[in-house]
């Protein structure tokens, strides 16, 4: 399958920006569409800078109200009403995410050209659209406000297609084979034999899941959350040495990402949201290796493909 | 005069941000104060990328309430805070800023460690304290919504000070000298002969005036504003070319730009504001050229330094 399935990370910092990380903002490109986790300030130029350009079907989903987290979803809006969208945008977010929409909306007066459906959130199921390729799952974390985790969860997929059956059925090259590709029966041309889509398609496949932690302490209810996942990134903020600052503030070392990572058997822990003290997270990489090897940090424009995820 | 006087350009770009260009945002330093004009999204980034901290005499004055020239403000206020900033900072703009501040502050709940001002302008002096060295005036410029163009005025300095004067006097060097250098009269000592500041002091010295004019069309009532102004920023959206969009959207061209500073016989005109279609911005500056041949294009990072108008 050669359909793009991406993460770009575009701001990789806590907190406060540095001249390397921005705040609080990546996206998953499934196919035609994006999904946002968090939009900080600068989350805008960053999509401009990586030439995404903002008419896709559009989702965003935000994990807390903290002003890092939230503060460029205004920016991107405002882009996107310049632009002449006209296709509507979702936004997810704990309490506080349909007052901040309206509130600021009605300020800064800026004139949209499409809809914004804005929901408050609560652990369960938040997105699952017919149409849609993936469904968007959500629980509590455990930071300082009110904040949720979220597991992007791409739906089954129909298995690979042999042409060789196909055409050893004896159905014409065409629309069959598109019909069967998406998993309906289709009869033989000037036949009444049916063909059903097992007899030319492997198994479906399990869609990849990508897990998105935002800002939290690790937890076993989070361990449970994402079991198995393809991709976990998570709240990496501190290192062994700051602890206790993680504890204070209620983030993570990245230590504990990895330790919670080994245990939900996730396979590939990617670390994120790092204190703005650290020029070089070379450590917090070092130290999480000792416990889940298969960790990378996240750094600001990096582009994971999950295609190499086979 | 060693002391720092400079305009810091942080974002030059109109509406939304590019590669090169982030959203509106300029800074007057001077000495120990920072005077904010308009602070677009990704403000707070570039005043740490210049290495300029968040500790300063802080006062920040908002042209529109449009949010890619306020939305930035909620990082400075926030990482402000998380830099635990005890001193006050003042706030004004037009009718929307103190709620604006209170939503969000309400919303997205920012600690803060200093108590913000906020205060809603109108035409005239808009800052003047005893202790400060310069002034704020706003008059009202021609946009889509309710608009201020300010103008920082440096008030009037000393003369300069003539130490072989001082000595002929017989004054001793120290703190007499430092007081006629403040303009008090100081007794010599051991005799009751009073010297006053003009015995050792050149005639006092204008103070230099910089004009903001913030997102307009040129008026005759800006050409009075901006009288005789040493650096007039002034808005350059578009070329000879899109003046028609200027008109729309209530904007200027860089050759309208260029006409009002030659009538208002400014000495250096910086051009901002540009339009994200221009990748080059040459031809607007030509253009401007042809009308006032001091014309130079703003663009971010850029520094002028006021001490180089003698």
């Amino acid at each position: 399958m050669a359909s793009s399935f991406k993460i770009h990370f575009f701001g990789t910092s806590s907190a406060v920006p540095t001249k390397e990380r921005g705040l609080s903002c990546l996206a998953i490109i499934h196919e035609s569409s994006i999904s946002f986790f968090d939009c900080g300030e600068g989350s805008q130029r960053a999509v401009i800078n990586a030439g995404l350009g903002f008419n896709k079907d559009c989702n965003i989903f935000i994990t807390h109200m903290h002003g890092d987290h939230v503060v460029g979803l205004l920016g991107i809006l405002q882009t996107m009403a310049m632009n002449r969208r006209e296709k509507p945008v979702k936004v997810f977010g704990p309490r506080g995410i349909v007052e901040f929409i309206r509130e600021n909306q009605a300020i800064l007066k800026f004139g949209l050209t499409f809809d914004i459906l804005a929901k408050e959130v609560k652990s369960g199921l938040v997105f699952d659209e017919k149409n849609s390729k993936f469904r968007v799952h959500a629980t509590r974390s455990e930071h300082s406000t009110l904040s949720f985790s979220y597991l992007f969860e791409e739906k089954e997929k129909p298995g690979r297609f042999h042409p060789d059956r196909a055409q050893k059925l004896g159905i014409p090259e065409g629309p069959l084979w598109s019909k069967l590709q998406h998993g309906e029966n289709v009869a033989l041309p000037g036949s009444r034999k049916k063909i059903s889509p097992d007899q030319v398609l492997d198994e479906s496949r399990p869609g990849k899941r990508i897990g998105v932690s935002g800002d939290t302490r690790p937890s076993e209810s989070l361990e449970k959350f994402f079991k198995n996942t393809d991709v976990l990134i998570f709240d990496s903020t501190y290192s062994d040495k700051n602890k206790e600052n993680a504890i204070e503030n209620m983030h993570s070392t990245s230590r504990e990402a990895a330790l919670l990572a080994r245990k939900a058997r996730v396979r590939q822990l990617i670390l994120t949201h790092f204190s703005a003290r650290y020029r070089s997270v070379s450590h917090l990489v070092k130290e999480a290796r000792e416990e889940f090897p298969n960790t990378i940090a996240a750094r600001d424009m990096m582009v994971y493909d999950l295609s190499t995820l086979s």
